[in-house]
């Protein structure tokens, strides 16, 4: 699997490969990542396509998270990601509300923060790309965060919803749901220092759950602030 | 079932008893509405609370929309309102969402429109409640909607993310969730005549289609426009 990697080549911090990550290791699939950059074109231009993940299974390519996981249920139905076909369509949503609020108010809390940690061969890429698709620098799409994030945390309201009533998205045990946004908030987990969540958070009791999850595989990841092995 | 009622007894428009109109047309239950207002607490005080829907079957008593639908599908199991366990736990955020984003963010569109509907004997209890529970007027909370019904719109992204991947919510045929979402529209739909949604929308292609589901049960509903009929 080609997963996106910072200078720091330990450095992980997709949200759409950590939501790979943790559907192969709910199916029990050992996985080789290879670290890969955003102008890495070549290595994964096998694919058709230029974005992370790209999953390479027994002479198979498959990539874009959401295909991933369809893939994985069929190839290795147990244990569930999805719970069946109605399940599998409302994840759907919960992917559709992940990519636009979760990804999209992230980005606007730690873009600039971003740029310090992709590799240098990525940085002239990444700094253009991201301002033309604001239209502003990333300094001003960054600015003014400590009062806006307070805001973003209003949007989490549904997640404090159902955790309130059921122990994990997926109900009694994880489902593909948890993953896509536990997988989401690992990209500000590992490329910035700035707190998104209040230490009162109801949510930070799910995130401390899934952090432990199979063997600790979220929470041993490298981060900007280092290893929390 | 006790339905919330206005002026009109015809016209009901809660958005909570339309998520249970729809699900029991989808199990193909049949089901006496017995209109109600929210002054009348006596009515439903067997319930031990003072909300609609409340519905009453065979001896049972069952409140709250979502124990409704659960009790449905577990007493009448086709067709699938959930799918599975993995279905319902992931239909919870969907209920989240849309009484967090929808009825938050309709209510804040309509909410002095619900004054001129609601029954004579329930209007000084609905602007006293409401206005405790905003700290405004109805009236400002209801100003510069023509402005600010944009930014809701785009709260609506993840439903048409999802509706560009699938015809119904529910996947290939219509599931809980889609009762959640058109049953929450249902309320500005019967108690406003503010449009929502742009003329343009590709949302309005699965609204069209919800409307006529069930006989056309939401489409034949009495509106503050008269009945569509």
């Amino acid at each position: 699997m080609h997963d996106l990697a910072g200078a720091d080549p330990a450095l992980r911090f997709s949200p759409y490969c950590w939501r790979t990550r943790f559907a192969l290791a709910h199916k029990g699939l050992a996985v080789e990542t290879i670290p890969w950059r955003f102008t890495d074109r070549d290595a994964i231009a096998f694919s058709g396509q230029y974005r992370v993940p790209v999953l390479q299974d027994d002479g198979r390519t498959v990539f874009d998270s959401w295909s991933i996981a369809e893939y994985l249920e069929e190839t290795c139905p147990a244990p569930t990601l999805f719970g069946g076909a109605v399940g599998r369509a409302h994840a759907r949503f919960v992917n559709a509300w992940a990519d636009a609020v979760l990804v999209g108010g992230i980005a606007k809390l730690i873009i600039r923060d971003l740029l310090d940690i992709v590799d240098p061969q990525d940085r002239a890429y990444f700094r253009a790309s991201r301002e033309a698709r604001f239209g502003q620098t990333l300094e001003e799409i960054q600015a003014g965060r400590e009062e806006r994030v307070l805001a973003f945390r209003d949007t989490l309201t549904p997640l404090r919803l159902v955790l309130r009533r059921q122990e994990w998205l997926g109900g009694p045990a994880p489902s593909y749901a948890d993953h896509i946004v536990s997988g989401t908030f690992m990209w500000p987990r590992c490329a910035s220092a700035f707190p998104l969540l209040a230490d009162d958070d109801p949510l930070c009791a799910w995130q401390e759950r899934m952090l432990d999850l199979y063997g600790g595989l979220a929470r041993s990841a490298v981060t900007v602030l280092g290893s929390h092995d």
